[in-house]
């Protein structure tokens, strides 16, 4: 019984594994050629540095696995990758900005299990550090566009803007200290509806007329913001930022950006542009990625007089192998060919390294099994090329590919290491 | 001083990464075109699974990071990748045998920390459970020829095997019950030579004349050691075994494999072949890579009545990227190509998404500094080339390419995306 994975811990078989990295080494590329270089931040940290005043919060503290080294040091493992890269940044005065980094590592929280949270998950951040305005974020979301194409997933993205989103709340004449209690229940607006965010703001005491004004708002497009006449400064800030970042999208012709008024993106992080991708088809509908700008966690963190404008984007590896699982058919093998020596080991492994030079995924049977043994694991296992290499082929040289999807037999000299080649990447 | 990283843990900047990215990428697809797939275990573990009876003995034991989560289980960090594999055998009864799999990923030891040990750091396992045989071998063998050859790095690769090893030293009259002592001694042979390992076993009472016998026995070459006339089972065994892993060695001219008789690699797991690789250059002295077979470890742990033979090797990332880092120059840009809008911030970002769906690194610069500063960072950071682009550039369509390491400006149609690549890559 103690064998048993741990609650929300999983192992990955070979058939998952692949998938999860071809997701990976897509994201990597694209990132890359975005000028987004991979760093990598240590799992164990300090619990000092997980538990300071501007990392996560009280709710993350309880979710904390920490721990204790021989040396009575009090540790803890990271629950994300924000609060090493802010240490990151704060360890390595001479770094060059803009600073533009991915990582993708394990993180580790105590929490509650269910479907799609788990104790140990994967997160993959690609982040700027240094840079303030709309053009970069525009040019974060024409890159999530081409990641999920390229990953071969139709989706959409809802943005907004937090300081419009405040200046709005405002506008509605709701008392600025409940600015964060709105913002948590409208942030809810397209799952409970109006009724379910006047519910759930209740207690406060707000004026209906106020709440009709705040939904009125929401209704609007960019072009009736614009009309609003006012001098309520955040709201006109906000108003800028939204006016010039669509510019932007109108003009890359990014038109799978939907201005969503009421998108917050959480309480406490974000301070400017908020943005969340969803699968366009509905087979998951969480978010598959999302992110926002966050001017104040680097500044405050590091503390040194200097700003750290940040912006980012986190993709959720979980939900995006979810789809790909849908997506893909699952009887691919994931070996282009299996050769079967009859007593010529070492001819066979001279042909398979042959190949294997050519970048096709050969085996070679060891186990001593009769050959209907070994074609019948072949067949279980949907190899879909099969090579019996005997002492007649090497002497005729000349050997024959059994098709094993066609049951025909391909027969060729066995020199012609690129015809071999060709008729098994064909199939792939 | 809470934020410093804790001892023995690290982060890596983007340039180091890189390159422990490509070692990776470079040793997974050879991994890969020999049949091993990917699979990945959970990092926390049962405490009673980590302590478990046939996993790593007492003296890993006490470097387990142990914690606790909120249900108050016991729980600990994995410390290698061998318990986790033998745990995916025990869960996963459906495998079809052989399993071929590789496992990259990080390990926690709460151990001493000096140059080459920390307290997390990763592994890199290839093995395959389910083989019994040298054939298997032979192929592990040539794989890691491959690996290093990608690498860059000449090898050579020590290798013996432990029966044969156990056979010599009672073939030499050396009591049966001392085998281990003086197993865990003559592995520090070549580093402590003759006279170090006798004063390693003083205290045994072993006869000089043992000894002597014992440090010949070493000395001899394979077909030498055929001319032994023995009725020692064990030694016969061995000695089979490494006559039948030569032969295929010299067969497939793998000339690199040194036969040492006196190798062991530690003193419970390994019972057939063991190898070890090592930097021909000796930049490194510390082992490359190295294993083994062990037949008994998953066997035992799994004790379903069934045997489950296995043999791997681990690859030491962390001293391959050391010598990686020697080998190649450190002025390599991370990035191709740095395009500076004047007043041409949407077209400056079309242009460089067009470029980089040819695979080319670009950055756009947006941090709104003067022109001059803008190309101080790329002298700064080696960018190799830079585009201005102007409205002027953008009226005739045509840009210059300032190549920062020559001085020169190649004028080019802003349209030949092809013929823009071509420079650039012409340049890596």
């Amino acid at each position: 019984m103690s064998f048993q994975n741990i609650k929300g811990t999983f192992d990955y078989l070979p058939k998952e594994q692949i998938k999860r990295n071809e997701i990976t080494n897509k994201l990597s590329k694209i990132f890359e050629s975005y000028g987004y270089l991979p760093i990598e931040t240590a799992t164990l940290c300090s619990y000092d540095l997980l538990a300071s005043k501007y990392a996560g919060g009280a709710e993350i503290l309880k979710e904390i696995y920490t721990l204790e080294d021989q040396g009575k040091r009090k540790l803890g493992l990271r629950y994300d990758l924000t609060v090493p890269f802010a240490k990151f940044i704060s360890l390595n005065k001479n770094i060059t900005f803009p600073l533009k980094r991915y990582e993708i590592g394990k993180v580790f929280r105590d929490g509650p299990v269910k479907t799609g949270r788990n104790r140990e998950f994967y997160q993959c951040d690609v982040d700027v550090c240094g840079l303030k305005g709309q053009l970069i974020e525009a040019e974060i979301l024409t890159m999530a566009y081409k990641c999920f194409k390229e990953l071969g997933i139709d989706i959409y993205i809802e943005w907004n803007n937090r300081k419009l989103l405040s200046g709005l709340i405002i506008e509605a004449n709701i008392d600025k200290s409940l600015i964060s209690k709105v913002i948590l229940a409208v942030d809810k607006l397209a799952k409970i509806g109006e009724n379910g965010v006047r519910e759930e703001l209740k207690d406060y005491a707000i004026e209906n007329s106020s709440l009709d004004k705040l939904f009125a708002f929401f209704k609007l497009k960019i072009d009736d913001l614009i009309n609003i006449k006012t001098d309520n400064e955040i709201l006109l800030e906000g108003l800028k930022e939204v006016i010039e970042l669509q510019n932007y999208l109108d003009k890359l012709h990014l038109d799978i950006c939907r201005f969503t008024p009421y998108l917050a993106r959480g309480l406490e992080i974000y301070t400017g542009t908020v943005f969340e991708v969803f699968d366009k088809e509905k087979r998951i509908t969480s978010s598959l990625a999302a992110g926002g700008r966050y001017d104040k966690i680097i500044t405050n963190f590091i503390d040194d007089g200097c700003e750290y404008p940040a912006v980012g984007m986190s993709f959720g590896l979980a939900p995006i192998y979810e789809i790909v699982k849908l997506m893909e058919e699952d009887n691919k093998s994931l070996y282009d060919l299996m050769i079967i020596p009859l007593d010529t080991e070492i001819e066979s492994l001279k042909l398979a390294n042959d190949l294997r030079d050519k970048d096709i995924k050969v085996i070679v049977e060891m186990s001593n099994r009769k050959l209907k043994k070994a074609l019948d694991y072949a067949n279980k296992t949907k190899i879909p090329f099969v090579i019996i290499l005997g002492e007649d082929e090497l002497k005729n040289k000349e050997i024959e590919i059994k098709d094993m999807f066609n049951s025909k037999n391909i027969t060729i000299s066995l020199d012609n290491i690129d015809k071999i080649k060709e008729i098994i990447t064909n199939r792939r």
